[in-house]
């Protein structure tokens, strides 16, 4: 059960609810009516409890599971054991998610600026937006309705934010238009100066960084992540995008819809992504590159040229992860002759 | 001398006290009633100060140190110059360590809450705590004795902080159990929602993340590193870990006890580390993955696989490290030959 | 055209004073009265802009461009479209930065401290300086002259800054001594205490971190990077030295002038930079090094050994940086001798 200290519980309710609501089946011989009282992890479910299974690496816990139901694809629904109500669909972590949140349902955002925030008079407030303790508010900004603004978060001049986006604490945004329904993290940082200087005999020359970033509805961005505002064309978050913590976007980076960088990936300068691109952690694309609809860039890999539409890279320089795996392939046999030879 | 604008400064010391402070021995012939004032490094240690060694790389600057006395391991006691009173340990960094903190103990907790934070009627502040300017502490935080909460610190509903525990300026802790005599650095972020989405023809489907973030006893955690709560199961920090900058660690993780995590080092999710094991700087660990008793990843290394106790590995993928070694060999003997192909 | 929302314009300038601004020259036929606006990038500058071009691979669009005006390099000069004027200098990045400048000039600093601020009574500001909402400033610090430090950044005692130096929102710093015309980004946390510990059977033992920080003049430090004090000595950071976000600096490192640290890069503990060191996006470098003076590291570089200056490196274990694309090829030649014997 999830830690009341943390988490409010919606339901009960019935399996056939549930199966609406993760949008699938209930197993043969299942009691429609039987009541669920929580979602719960395999090891620790009870017979009241609803869980999911969605990774082969865990049928054992599955099989030993005292959960009173499942969230399972057909093809692991023999493996269940007796007695264990079963929903049935080909995608259970997304009908689990959806369980979820009706068992756990956001808390609505109580609406009000604490006393404590500094907000210019020429800033304009949406109905229903809380703004935290300590919240600072520049001129002419526009934060939209039912948008919720952390503690310390620092919203520079101009910036306009959609309706209901959520922002964690002690961010700052700047330069930035953000789409509705986002969601950052605490610590993120948003519009500061690219990373755009020329040389010069006497010591640097800052290049005067003139874009905004961009971020369209519905983008999620993770705790201290960093995003520059462009050099003079924009930085553009795609609607959609999954962005993990501690990832850094440079001056200018253009993301398309539904892309999904993980924890510690960076992006230079410059480099455009298409929709549904894959970083994952670690993951690094250098600069004035192209990297194609659907890639996906495994963990640490280093991409230094541009990546053709769902193709799968990986190692640093990237290549194609077939042929990286054939690579590790050959090394291992190199060190095994070695080996012999050392004998 | 440490400058005074920082630190305070308690002594002198007697060899003799600083010997037994050390759990060290004096060299032959030394003075036990001889007076220390300060510790300082080898290069700019004088008669008055005791400074130490630890690696063999320093063995000159410690020939030609005026440092008064040192703290060195039995095997380099014969490179010291002539005059320099000896404190003679197998363990020098650890006798160093005791001596240091002798001289320069942490400040005392003045306690107190300002009268600027943001302090909910039914949170608890054990005796002597001191909460700073602009904190913010939620409902139904319970804080221990003797803690330290830095400057615009934010404390989410529900946490629990135990005694002795300080924590530093901009930090965010949500959805966690702190244990007592933690130390978190500038800008931590514990507890935001870990990763987790289901894919959807219309977008990604969150999983509500229902797990918390449990840190035991001793933890040390580095300036801006982020830790995700758990989705359903926790995530586990174990007693005495001690994480450095930056790091990030992702939902259900477990840490065993007095792990060690490098600056810039990252944990995907449901990854478990038995007790003691080091990652060093800006190595990756895959999810779902099991890393042994003592097992040590070198820089950079990205492990996809499970490590067993006590094996040293690096490279990405990760090998045994005596595996990697043996393989950049390799790579510099076909370099060699493919120049001479070249000439 | 900038976003007014966020950027000012000074200008008009004649073509004349903009050559003047970018100590370049103007192509033959220019008419030097020719008024100019703004700057624009080449895919969006119409006639009334001047633009710049620096990097061929985006000759296509400048050949395309409708910019008024243009920075070139001479040996790109004859590529320019017909009727586009010519400010022509060999560095043109650096000319166009000098002519961004002028027309979106820094604006001014507005003095004053705001009412929430939370100021020692010993603290000294300097005339001219702007102490924003929330900012907590310890005992002792020292600020000078027409600084400005964001919203709830926390000054710890004793640190002292000099003129014209900005700091972002909700950064830290500590134990440090801040040069003259400094940029500190949002998030930065500057003298935390150092990874520095030892072993014990009974749990670690930390090691008291009694160095600074001292960054000389015209040090910028991009958003949530983070510089750890010193153990003993001090950890140095060069005059005119650029880091990017996201970056770590360990204890007792001293960079040199001029070094440039991009994105996720990171720098372990005792380890020297000379002037004008680069490491490139997610490069790493192990402790106790020494790296010469101009020596460049790619990007994702992880230096076990010191590095002469001059040189660039590549791969991990870093190697001379045409070594590493010989074993690149050695590689490919490799998988395509394995790919004919798997037919």
């Amino acid at each position: 059960m999830a830690d009341p200290r943390f988490f409010s519980l919606a339901g009960p309710f019935t399996l056939r609810e549930l199966a609406a609501i993760a949008k699938a089946e209930l197993g043969p011989g299942t009691d429609p009516q039987r009541l669920i009282i929580d979602v719960a992890p395999l090891e620790t479910a009870g017979p009241q409890d609803i869980s999911f299974i969605d990774n082969r690496r865990y049928v054992d816990t599955f099989r030993k599971s005292r959960a009173g139901a499942c969230v399972v694809a057909p093809d692991l629904a023999d493996k269940a054991p007796e007695g264990m109500a079963l929903v049935i669909t080909p995608q259970p972590y997304r009908g689990y998610a959806l369980i979820a949140q009706a068992f756990h349902p956001e808390p609505a955002v109580i609406p009000g600026c604490h006393e404590s925030a500094v907000i210019d008079p020429s800033a304009r407030i949406g109905a229903g937006s809380r703004i935290g303790p300590g919240v600072v508010i520049g001129a002419r900004v526009e934060i939209g309705r039912d948008c919720d603004i952390g503690p310390h978060t620092v919203i520079d001049d101009g910036v306009v934010i959609g309706d209901e986006t959520k922002i964690g604490a002690n961010a700052y945004l700047g330069y930035c238009l953000i789409g509705r329904r986002c969601r950052f993290h605490a610590g993120v940082r948003i519009g500061n100066r690219g990373f755009g200087f020329a040389m010069d005999p006497d010591g640097y020359v800052d290049v005067p960084q003139l874009g905004r970033v961009i971020v369209e509805d519905d983008v999620e961005i993770g705790a201290n992540s960093t995003i520059d505002r462009g050099a003079g064309p924009d930085t553009v978050i795609g609607a959609g995008c999954k962005i993990d913590n501690l990832v850094q976007i440079g001056h200018n980076v253009r993301l398309g819809r539904g892309c999904v960088l993980v924890a510690q990936s960076g992006i230079a300068g410059s480099t455009k992504l298409d929709d549904f691109v894959v970083l994952a952690a670690q993951a690094g694309v250098a600069g004035h590159l192209t990297i194609g609809k659907g890639a996906q860039l495994a963990a640490k890999t280093g991409v230094m040229r541009d990546v053709p539409a769902g193709q799968a890279v990986a190692g640093a320089p990237a290549m194609p992860v077939r042929d990286f795996f054939r690579l590790v392939a050959i090394w291992q046999r190199q060190l095994k002759a070695k080996g012999k030879r050392d004998e």
